[in-house]
């Protein structure tokens, strides 16, 4: 893979005099028309020790417009990142869309960390490997273009480089002492470097290997890629994003939802008959709800995050289910996110930028008043995005959950779902309400009429997303009190579950 | 102070039943208008152990619409808080425009503990109350509500509640042990108490005391003040917040800047001949640049940060000078934040927030091109905000700072001047060079025409927040080589000193 970095290319003092007001000027051209068309830059800085990519960066930073440039390094972890799953920090780093984002090392600098120091073994580096093409093919399906540099030399000159290194910069070697080895130990990292990259070298996503002996060649290569990749991505037709757009031009592989196991309706398995006497619902109440108080503190002593997510037909009763659940639960321990409009930031991002900046820290809960599974309901429904953007996103968001999952937390889904007969009758009682009058709006009427569409497409989200680590549990609505105690015993038999992993 | 929250007052079952409806309808109108005219809320639920705070918050969750109301717990701090000013915690957490942030223990549960665990003695604690006073003078200013709710009850009432509660929500008490100790200290926490609440007690933020013997009544006059607190700001005139308002309804004390002591101008006093040798240069920028990255190694090491803050006139040469910091700093220890237009979400917040967001974890250095002066220079000259509102700013700001500064931070702030001749030609320049071409906009020339109105904000500016702690630099902008060297000297001096005062 290394083999075209090790030529000793260069440039000229001349040759790089007379190319860069060109190359500066095509760049800031670039920059502007990716603001205007929304396209969000990812820039990865990756490679060998000592092979400047601070310079890189330096550079870049005086030829592009620093408004819309954000740098960002990994490095030391914050206690508030390490009680989330990893891929969180560069969620949180994310590009606005018509921003560029350069990022450090990237998500490849960890797994390539990992691997070294012999924490994994090839296998665990496979793994990490194909979740960076499932982050990257998401980011990309989103509209993003992603740029990945990889800065190499040969042995003796990284050899001679980092001595020079030590020279000039003694207080960073002092602080980095790890990370030494890495010269001494040239032939393991190129191993790793050259198994990470080959396994991630995919087609929208190419890696550019670049060599990093002399630094005007570095540097004006890194930017006549990073521009050629904007250019790129501007001569194709705008991408269709949260706007409906009737000619989706995603080239994606992905199959449309048609499959004919989603025709099994699941929800007519839930029977809405079911109910509870009162004087058994207050004794189960009370139970559960002092049952629940104790696995939520046990929880948070054992560092065990919780994620619950409510969906399910106007007026199903999600607010009354969710309160029972907060009442039990410490205020300390819980957030309830109700999922509204999205703000322009939001917007401006990935749709499921809101929900990661949402995760819940070690120990707590969070619960969502509807969800990311708006993508595949109101959006699909009401036309808000375009088919191929919805039928993607039940592989994103199982992919989303997975990653909670995989960092220990709980994820617990709920349906809410009640007859039609009994939506009208509750529209009524409101109606008839004061204080209820405000919960009733022109568009649930709206959405009552659409009650088949929304049906297949609740259909359809149950049998793609349920998964063993996220199910989704079908509550029978009709009868309320019915309704929160089945919540209620769901959630404390996650957490007791979880807890008596930990334990055993 | 508390007298009145010891006489049993409860409200019965039935009382309770016939107000609420009317209640809960009039609390869903008023959120309903708060969000129409933008006002944000904040609400503090603080008082002894066992009074049912959390109780409090469950029913208010229910009465109230839960999108627009976020609830905050501060308790323990992730290392993330910690690495910044105390306050950092709750700028975090503020309330959009229109919406209610309910405050567990607010900014008031801190300074209490430390008095009571002995870490404070009174003085500490007054100190800590009039920062306090402070920010919720800069809070209302900005347009909020803050309601202050203290529950309190007699002795042994809350003997016999903490007895309760230990029964039925043991898991609670074997988390917070400490907190045990309050009940057998009822006098002493009362007595902090009543000092903490009488201190802070002001006409625009006053302390309500609820007696919580009896739940009904605890909760009920909870929603009866929220709802009066609301209901008066409503019939306010609306505020003039940041849009121009030619007729300021503040009628706040803040006297508007005509001061004679502003009419010095400061910027008359910068020798804009002074120039530096080209080879002189380069010797000083090789030795500042090699000292700067050791000073910010080491700095980072003493958990050290830094804020930079570069204002200047167009062309001043801000961009460059900001890269020859940056050159100097390793990329993982510095982030250049480019103040260009607010977001929605910044813009329903305080004008501070956005900047709030960017304070440097510790040993970190960010660098502001471009700043919240832009409050009292470019929003007083465009008349984006209203006179009031920039006139308060100055106070605001240098309070800002002081919070940055009383947490370790170093902050230096440099204002880039040129002559407006040498303006003319660098804009013409700029013109002359292709990638340069982006860097001038019609605004510039519309600044350009403002030159003495800026000047004169300007001046006072740099007269009015100017303090030993967060200094204003005047930089010399004519020759850009000899500006650099200067900003470059400030720094590694201020960094030098900090690095001295922690060894010393």
């Amino acid at each position: 893979m290394f083999a075209s970095a090790k030529i000793g290319r260069s440039l000229s003092k001349e040759a790089y005099k007379e190319g860069i007001e060109a190359l500066r000027t095509e760049l800031l051209e670039a920059q502007i028309a990716l603001r205007e068309r929304n396209i969000p830059v990812y820039l990865i800085i990756a490679g060998m020790e000592g092979a400047g990519k601070g310079q890189v960066v330096n550079a870049l930073d005086e030829w592009l417009d620093a408004r819309g440039v954000s740098v960002y390094a990994f490095w030391d972890e914050s206690d508030e990142e390490r009680e989330r799953p990893r891929a969180w920090r560069f969620w949180r780093a994310m590009p606005r869309r018509g921003e560029i984002s350069v990022f450090f090392g990237g998500w490849y600098l960890w797994p390539i960390e990992q691997r070294f120091a012999g924490a994994w073994d090839d296998a665990a580096l496979d793994q990490s490997m194909s979740g960076v093409r499932e982050l990257e093919r998401m980011l990309i399906d989103d509209g993003a273009v992603i740029v990945k540099c990889w800065y190499h030399f040969a042995e003796d000159v990284q050899r001679q480089r980092l001595k020079a290194l030590t020279r000039s910069d003694r207080s960073r070697w002092k602080m980095l002492p790890e990370k030494s080895h890495f010269s001494e130990q040239y032939q393991q990292f190129e191993e790793i470097a050259d198994r990470v990259v080959r396994s991630t070298d995919i087609g929208r996503a190419p890696w550019h290997i670049i060599e990093a002996t002399d630094p005007r060649y570095r540097d004006m290569t890194t930017g006549r890629i990073l521009l050629n990749a904007i250019q790129k991505a501007l001569a194709q037709p705008p991408h269709a994003d949260r706007r409906l757009d009737d000619s989706p031009t995603n080239t994606d592989d992905e199959l449309l939802p048609n499959s004919p196991e989603t025709r099994i309706t699941l929800l007519d398995s839930i029977d809405l008959s079911q109910t509870i006497e009162r004087s058994e619902y207050r004794k189960r109440l009370d139970e559960l709800q002092a049952e629940l108080n104790d696995l939520a503190w046990r929880a948070y002593t054992h560092k065990i995050s919780t994620v619950l997510v409510f969906e399910g037909v106007d007026a199903a009763g999600k607010g009354g289910a969710i309160r029972r659940v907060t009442q039990a639960v410490d205020a300390r321990l819980r957030e309830v996110i109700p999922v509204a409009a999205p703000t322009d930031e939001e917007n401006a991002h990935h749709y499921l930028w809101r929900f990661w900046r949402n995760i819940p820290r070690a120990g707590r809960m969070t619960i969502f008043d509807r969800s990311w599974y708006g993508r595949v309901l109101v959006e699909r429904v009401e036309g808000f995005t375009a088919p191929p953007n919805w039928a993607r996103a039940y592989r994103e968001i199982n992919d989303f959950e997975e990653q909670l999952s995989g960092a220990g937390i709980i994820v617990q889904k709920f349906w809410l779902q009640i007859s039609k007969d009994e939506q009208l009758a509750r529209f009524e009682a409101r109606e008839n309400t004061p204080y209820k009058r405000y919960k009733i709006t022109d568009e649930d009427r709206r959405n009552r009429e659409k009650w088949d569409e929304y049906r297949e497409a609740v259909n359809e989200m149950l049998a793609r997303t349920s998964t063993p680590h996220a199910p989704w549990h079908l509550i029978a609505g009709n009868d309320k009190r019915f309704a929160r105690i089945q919540v209620l015993e769901t959630v404390t038999a996650a957490l007791r579950e979880a807890l008596r992993n930990k334990a055993g």
